[in-house]
């Protein structure tokens, strides 16, 4: 039997949303029929619901960001697979506002065509339906990777903002347009010195060589963009944040929104000490950390790394990322 | 070099709270000279100040909670080991109110000696001091270990109802009576399918065959009362939810508080799938879960573990536990 506690790796989705919904009844509640999250109350000036998902495996994500100032409804998936388009479809009649819904949508070939096909049947019905597309991942930014980069850690912080921004009565398209600057704002480079262990093997999904790292790996184990040697936490910091900074070329005096993000079983001494390194490096290039988040918010199972996400704001994103946030995972 | 991402283990501890207080900077402070953390805001009724502290690898305890509702201070040891009497003295000189500091310790000899020669101190200076001492974790509750049970995820929620009382305006003497009665009714069991990695040794502090669990395990890693064959999750569960039954024999109709506890490398999906075998039991049992925590509250490193804690609470008990929180690791 793998080391996972579970009843059988078949229903370890099920149980754990069962359980989930149990211990946050308050928040939100659980159609298991139709395989969607949503949230209890929101704001009565939300006119569009905010709608997201994608494979299990990466909990908190998404469901533990549903609930006032974040998400209407969260679909999840089978681990590491996109939830089906009926899914989606479901949710979205579930939770549609005036304006419609907006779907927040990672950029995985099977997320996109399961919430495409969702958002056409749900244009069939009338109501009105947006996408943002999160492609944070800088290490698969480049030609070789025909789908453009993954979406990963990123989704949070735009989740975060575009609930603030939700509940201040923004319509559908100045949210889609406001998605999108943010994800243009918005990178993330990860690094793993484990695999995450393959619940149906009950093995590590990959091996990487003592003494070496996974450099640019991506939360459902795909392959890095390089391996490394393994080095002292001060340079790998730097040199990940000097990729991030050297991406997204902000000006001195930028405010920065930033993620350290635990891919599963790096401890909390090592995420914050993660975070006092890249102050540092941001104090450096005059960058503004504005606004910071260290813990597990977006995992890959138990693989044993972390992500570092920069985000970019203007003065408006950061008032919408400090509004009222009430989920399982977040509150603020 | 170890799987950590560190700069040496040997400033694993010290870089990391440089890092939570840059993070945390509008709640705590730390005071890097002596070796401890204080809240920035407490509530204006509080008049005795509460303290915890222990070794350091079981974040988010203790500075996690260091903030308005529930601890005024922490001091944290290095890695598994407890913090120096000169830490719990001057940080209890650092808060103590007009009705003087109660000390939450939980029950190793090294904590137990350095909170004591601390008090002793605090004494010789006019400071009233006493001490709530955590002891749930069954699996040590026998006559082999003189040392009496040891203190583990039942902190993080007499620490809650503690905080939430002194912001009342409870006296210490009252305080310390709660917190007696609130240790007596809490017992906690923890299980391990791998051992945590040391951080020195860059290997498992233990070996886990293949298909069993150690269970009973301490959160440094003591020896597990027994080893066990894997079993599905449900009748892991009913069996340790009926030991800590069979230990606090509740009436039917009592209500509890639970924690399901990650210990470092247990993913999301399988702690709230326990959740939902637990709360299961506790129906069966016509126990009301009343109030409950899902997550990595009190780790031991990367174990790939977790505890179950139930805490049989009095309506007084939930009120305080109800209190408004303000910490870096919990807020309600």
């Amino acid at each position: 039997m793998a080391p996972y506690f579970v009843n059988s790796t078949d229903t370890l989705v099920s149980d754990a949303l069962a359980g989930f919904a149990r211990a946050h009844a308050d928040l939100l509640s659980l159609d298991p029929d139709h395989g969607f999250v949503t949230a209890r109350a929101a704001s009565p000036h939300r006119r569009v619901a905010l709608l997201s998902g994608g494979g299990a495996g990466h909990e908190p994500m998404h469901a533990g960001y549903v609930g006032r100032g974040m998400l209407d409804a969260a679909c999840p998936g089978r681990v590491f697979a996109s939830p089906h388009n009926r899914q989606v479809y479901e949710g979205s009649l579930a939770v549609a506002r005036a304006e419609g819904v907006l779907h927040i949508v990672k950029n995985y070939t099977g997320d996109r065509i399961n919430f495409g096909i969702a958002a056409e049947r749900l244009a069939h019905r009338g109501i009105p339906c947006a996408r943002v597309l999160v492609d944070d991942d800088l290490a698969s930014d480049c030609e070789q990777i025909a789908a453009g980069r993954r979406g990963t850690g990123g989704t949070v912080l735009i989740e975060r903002i575009l609930g603030g921004a939700a509940d201040t009565g923004l319509g559908l398209a100045e949210l889609q347009q406001l998605g999108v600057r943010l994800a243009a704002r918005c990178r993330t480079l990860a690094v793993a010195s484990a695999a995450h262990t393959a619940p149906t093997l009950g093995k590590p999904a990959f091996r990487v060589a003592a003494g070496e790292l996974e450099y640019g790996v991506g939360i459902h184990g795909e392959r890095a963009r390089s391996t490394i040697r393994h080095a002292p936490l001060a340079r790998l910091v730097e040199r990940m944040t000097g990729e991030l900074l050297g991406a997204l070329a902000p000006r001195p005096g930028t405010a920065a929104i930033t993620l350290v993000n635990g891919l599963g079983a790096v401890t909390p001494l090592e995420l914050y000490a993660v975070h006092g390194e890249l102050a540092r490096v941001l104090d450096a290039q005059g960058i503004v950390l504005a606004r910071s988040l260290v813990g597990d918010y977006v995992t890959a199972l138990d693989m044993r790394g972390f992500s570092l996400t920069v985000l970019f704001a203007e003065p408006a994103d950061l008032a919408y990322y400090d509004a009222p946030v009430h989920t399982a995972a977040l509150r603020w």
